[in-house]
């Protein structure tokens, strides 16, 4: 640990015995709100209400310095192997630089590759909207249906739901990720194959989830285009991807002028400003996704240039290094007051926990510090009605992130203005707290720390700010804890085991199964349970998919205690 | 601290200074399995990979033993004031006894006005789907609107939604929670008002939300059935409520038919089963509702009268504590394997840390424990493309439940099984482990520990038991917690706050305010903020709803660094 981690830490220690008082800390000090906010055109950024002093922030800052996170910076937007454990760059700020200055990474200027794929997406996306791209049958395409799972799919359908506001054509856009066969029946069951695109975004074209659902989604087609769905020229009107691996698209039968890039040095999860927001531009077309893009530009610019006291990303990074490892809160909720931003938290837990949950530093060692927190969260005022009781009395403190649009963009302003009066409420009441000393039960502690991103309306350009934001702030961490935010080792055990136990699942009998493949007892317990209820012997017994009213369903199965 | 509670703390010290290896104790005993499960009918809970040894279930045991849980249980169903801050009795399970055996509380038997209230319910649902409920121009009503936030929208809406393929009607059902207007605008330009029936969800028939959206679709009623929406006739055909305000419904203009009792003896995250479940009934008939009730009261049954070695809330609700008090871990996930369970890890959120995210004791005084942790969760297998990488690598421990379904409701049994395979594998990872010296950035620790529900698939009858079970093990933990787990005091301070901040929202000139109503300089400079960006000079700027399209929009407000 060097000496602003020690430095840190001492005064942590020094916070812990002698707690702050950020009530009080705001009547000793009128300048509070100033010192501990940044305004940045339409965004506010204020921390005021965090468990923080002068003295705190001077230290955060002077991690950063040790940090050398300027260099870092520096580093990421040159295009130096940042991923080391996969020799890789990291460039997704160069999708969205607007400059269209050269990039050259090895030995290849990327500015040109990425400007000539927007260009493509672009020619799509016109044609597309036009109404000029069609079916088999002649009919113009309606509907896309978009493949895709983790950042492949998460980014493009928050965006998408979050800028309905903004949607400019009458094509429908539906996300399927997961591989839960009713999901999939029931979006098929609306949807017109005629006039069906399917777009299957999947860096690899194997990911497991996607590629059963293709699977599927080509049966469906199949069956339903009937004679008009033989050899590839079918495909070829009603199937695209944005991949890595554009051959096994071509084998799959799609034609080049459907076929996107998706680069090794775009991960996964900072992805949605690639091909992979094609569903966003055939939404809100080309232009709204550049004005996204250029709203994280922004942030860009903001990042590398200001300095790290009025640097929004770099001040959210530090804090929460400050509430992680100085006070020793192991989550953080982000509650969006916004319908529009249902899926945020989420994208938000991605980008984190994927990042940075880890226990490996880039040098190979265990870290000896907490890494990334439990991100979780959803809109306000929903919250108030559920989990906020928990944030103000219960026994676990978690930091808070308020997103705050001042403006509707629905007409009903009376009723945007209610909500902010409720996001200020709770974010003043987690601070000031209430001491009840009649009714101990309605006491508030208070000192419940939070920030408020506030800003004037979601538009295109603000959605890729707020996004960038998190984006940068999880690189900051990732510095300070030396781990490495862009691999993901974590998830290959559970893929291995998967390919392991699919063969016992599958195998109907469970006399084929000899002693070499077996397990620890809790795997072979619930293997037994799953082949005993899919169906007596072995055999799958069909259920209607209006299985109550048909047969009266469920009632036979009688519950019994028999553990 | 009692005895038993310090018996578990020392244990837990031993467990700390000496982790248990989970994977070791399979091998070591190959009853491990049998010894830490239970089956349960068409039910698993398997918490063989949790770290116990048969000494924790033991002292865990004792603990319940010594909290005189037998009688609280007891007490529970019998009607006694188990909420004691509200002096009132807790019967949610009333609701779902199908004995009719009477059941008197302070002078009055429940049971004949339950009953009475569902055969209600059944007039209303069976009169709606055989369309003889007609709006004020005589159309069948095909449309319900509810209006209900947090227990009087969560429970219905997480219903209808999980058992969509047992619909067995054409009525579409459209839930609004939250104030945001463009959630109101988007589900109110799809309704044909002629043909909507507007169901209020509130136990005070003034819940800050559902009133503000109430008058907002009246007045959207009024503009487009124009003149047939005069005087109080048109409310009787389209309006009616589920209160315990009857009164305040009748002066709206709603007639008896329509309004629905809500008891003071239910809580409003326990009230799925009363009328609050009137969508759910309409959705899947008074049939699929009543079977959705008796899966609930099976494990009724079951938790009153199976000794606690085999009562699964019972062990539920005794892991929670062990992972909690004893290991310290501060955040619970909830993985339901099923895209129909989406809302689950929501309802619990909201069952667990609004009842028992509390800070001070039934007797009044501080706790001296933790109490709920944060709860949080998403579907598999989304998640492992996304926060499970912190799950296995990350330096935050998180204890799991997976809820897995054996058979598909869809016909797709190839993809449940393929999700069934990752689940179990997901499980087995985050036990197992993997060492990897050779690149310590792949190695996952194992020994985190995870139970798991398996059952046969997810009919009304078994969504019914597994509320049932969370709602069970919360009252066991706020019991074993010393806390009543039925009042929600913390979320009352945020409600006065608002009603204080509101009039500083609405007041368009910062100049009106006098210094005898401003606050601390945190709220002052969002205030700020807020009305600078509302409009200029505090004109509220409309903005169209297809602002971008129309207008240039966004890119009229370039976001600049002025901070």
């Amino acid at each position: 640990m060097n000496n602003a981690w020690a430095n840190i830490m001492a005064h942590a220690a020094d916070a812990k015995a002698k707690p702050l008082s950020v009530a009080e800390a705001f009547s000793d000090d009128t300048n509070r709100f100033k010192a501990f906010s940044v305004q940045w055109g339409d965004l506010l950024f204020d921390y005021s209400k965090q468990k923080i002093t002068p003295k705190t922030m001077e230290l955060l800052l002077a991690l950063a310095e040790s940090a050398q996170l300027s260099e870092k910076i520096d580093a990421l937007f040159s295009g130096d192997r940042l991923n080391v454990s996969e020799q890789r760059a990291v460039l997704h700020t160069a999708l969205r630089d607007s400059t269209a200055r050269p990039l050259w990474v090895e030995g290849e200027n990327l500015t040109s590759e990425i400007v000539a794929t927007q260009e493509k997406m672009e020619r799509f996306v016109s044609a597309f909207r036009a109404e000029e791209k069609k079916g088999i049958t002649g009919l113009p395409l309606k509907h896309c249906l978009c493949l895709g799972i983790g950042g492949s799919g998460l980014g493009p359908s928050l965006v998408c739901e979050a800028l309905a506001p903004y949607k400019t054509t009458d094509i429908q856009m539906h996300f399927i990720s997961n591989i839960d066969g009713e999901t999939l029946s029931a979006v098929l069951k609306e949807l017109p194959a005629e006039q069906t695109f399917c777009l299957v975004s999947s860096k690899t074209f194997s990911t497991l989830e996607t590629r059963e659902n293709a699977r599927k989604v080509r049966a469906w087609f199949e069956a339903t285009l009937n004679d008009r769905a033989v050899g590839h020229e079918w495909i070829a009107h009603h199937w695209g991807a944005v991949t890595a691996a554009p051959d096994k698209a071509k084998e799959w039968g799609m034609i080049d002028a459907h076929i996107f890039p998706f680069w090794p040095w775009v991960g996964g999860r900072f992805s949605v400003w690639s091909s992979i927001g094609l569903p966003i531009a055939l939404s809100v077309g080309m232009d709204g996704f550049r004005s996204f893009l250029s709203g994280a530009e922004a942030v860009d610019q903001h990042f590398r240039e200001t300095p790290f006291a009025q640097n929004i990303p770099v001040l959210m990074g530090l804090l929460g290094i400050w509430n992680i490892n100085g006070l020793g809160y192991s989550t953080q909720a982000i509650l969006p007051y916004a319908d529009a931003l249902k899926r945020f938290p989420s994208y938000c837990q991605q980008l984190e926990m994927e990042s940075n949950g880890k226990g490996v530093s880039t040098a190979g060692k265990p870290v000896s510090h907490q890494t990334a927190p439990v991100i979780w969260g959803d809109v306000g005022c929903d919250g108030q009605h559920a989990y906020m009781q928990l944030l103000h009395q219960g026994t676990v403190v978690v930091p808070v992130d308020f997103l705050v649009p001042v403006r509707s963009r629905s007409g009903h302003q009376d009723l945007q203005t209610l909500m902010v009066a409720n996001a200020l409420s709770q974010s003043k009441a987690l601070m000031e707290g209430q001491i009840d000393t009649e009714t101990p039960l309605k006491t508030c502690d208070g000192d419940r720390p939070s920030s408020t991103l506030m800003f004037s309306q979601l538009t295109p350009r603000m959605l890729g700010s707020l996004l960038s934001l998190y984006e940068h702030k999880v690189f900051v961490q990732g510095i300070l804890w030396s781990v490495n935010s862009f691999d993901q080792w974590g998830v290959e055990l559970g893929k291995q085991l998967t390919q392991q136990l699919l063969p016992r699942l599958m195998c109907h009998t469970q006399g084929q199964n000899t002693p070499n493949n077996r397990t620890d007892s809790s795997t072979e317990g619930l293997l037994t349970f799953f082949h005993r209820h899919q169906g007596s012997d072995g055999q799958y017994e069909e259920q209607s998919s209006t299985g109550y009213g048909r047969n009266g369903g469920d009632r036979n199965s009688d519950l019994q205690t028999t553990g």
